[in-house]
């Protein structure tokens, strides 16, 4: 192989990085790579390191030792949280969004590639992820957000669905109290898709009363796990008293008024 | 700020174009992020795009004119798909993943997102999208891998769901025959979803006779919108004709032997 410049060693080493967040690159994966010296690889490193760092694009950390190498980090700082969050505050306020009994329309917001990464980073930029094996969801409406933070943490992506398939082999099933509604909704979850012992993050697009979340902290315990977090995208500001206590909300939904066709909702204050 | 480094200016660039794929950035954004003349930037842009191509990470494309700027495009060559098709077919071959009636347990896979992220990049790299403007599939376990296609054409994502919601406010719903078991089903979709007058391309996850995608076909006739391209994760070998014509599968399964615990599953031949 030809051998690369300086820059264009560079340049490749961060689309490799970047594209795999949270996963470890040994120096030696970057000397054959590239076919240069360690010493050679390590300038670069420090070189990506500082540009991430000066343009707020994350961090890349490198870890000595045998298991050692490098990694990229995606971590949002607080003004570019507001520059996200205000944008999609700002979507999600058109009030054409409004549907008969007060619901907002926004799978067109939530299943956007752009927008959910950008939020999937705000997530992983919050929780500390350090020991935690899956991020859990429950089908539909969050599954894409789930999957960007799960893209951004590294880790798999577990889906809980509202009745059990063939295709998920034995299964664990529980009832819950939706706590908007107070109906008794079921969800289950292949019994291979968890080790027992695991910790876990919950990941999902809406919280009202919290009973949702809550189900799927049932369900959890049923695999032995630990819910280490819980984020949710939007949480609507009454009930101020969920189901679940720790929950970290990006966006509050203060009111939907459809007689009059406006739409409050804004940024948690505490992330920007 | 602090002026930035030839590399840095780079890694920066590389970062922010890989993280956006099709997304068009005009010189001016570089120019005043980097707070430098547009004639430096042009060079970056020439170190950037030589870097991908030597070693095949993707293109970058130069637009001239007042609508111009520079994008990323994900591209795979033959060798990375071969790479990443034979990974996975590896891991879907293990026999402890055959499921009671022949099924198989493969949601650890699809919800992976470090390989459904390789395999939107390998869908992506097959089809023409350029006039395209949505990606659509039906829940649920098709969704990563749809959302992952979507990333890579930077297309907004459309979820067919199997029943009405709420949320979703008017629908509009089909009744399809599944081609493999004969029954009936139902989906149905948002009216505010898709544009009339556009072009779509279909992803979901696994096609046995290809009911399901003729139903997304129809659906997509209710909203006056052409289906420009069928793409599916895995296909059975049998039936040999499927109900739709014009697909392209990455992986092609050709036998589960439940008795023998064997499963024989093996990259499409034209891709690699």
């Amino acid at each position: 192989m030809e051998k690369l410049k300086r820059s264009e060693r560079i340049a490749a080493m961060v689309k490799i990085l970047g594209d795999h967040p949270n996963k470890i690159f040994t120096l030696n994966h970057f000397t054959e790579k590239f076919n240069s010296a360690k010493s050679t690889i390590s300038e670069d490193i420090v070189v990506v390191k500082q540009a991430m760092e000066k343009m707020s694009l994350g961090k890349v950390k490198t870890i000595s030792g045998a298991a050692g190498g490098v990694r990229y980090i995606p971590f949002t700082t607080k003004s570019e949280n507001k520059r996200i969050l205000e944008k999609v505050s700002e979507r999600l306020s058109q009030n054409d969004r409004i549907l008969p009994g007060g619901f907002l329309y926004m799978t067109d917001v939530i299943y956007s590639p752009l927008i959910i990464q950008g939020i999937g980073e705000i997530f992983a930029s919050q929780f500390d992820y350090s020991d935690v094996d899956y991020i859990v969801t429950v089908e539909t409406k969050g599954i894409p957000l789930a999957l960007m933070v799960a893209k951004a943490m590294n880790l798999p992506l577990v889906i809980l669905r509202r009745d059990s398939k063939v295709t998920e082999g034995s299964t664990v099933s529980i009832n819950y109290v939706s706590g908007s509604t107070g109906k008794i909704q079921k969800m289950s979850l292949s019994r291979r898709a968890i080790k027992p012992g695991s910790k876990v993050i919950i990941i999902d697009d809406f919280m009202k009363a919290g009973g949702t979340a809550q189900g799927m902290v049932d369900m959890m315990r049923e695999f032995d796990t630990e819910v280490k977090g819980i984020g949710v995208l939007i949480a609507t500001k009454e009930p101020e008293k969920k189901v679940v206590e720790d929950y970290i909300p990006l966006l509050i939904l203060e009111e939907v008024q459809q007689a009059e066709k406006t739409i409050n909702i804004y940024p948690n204050a505490i992330l920007i």
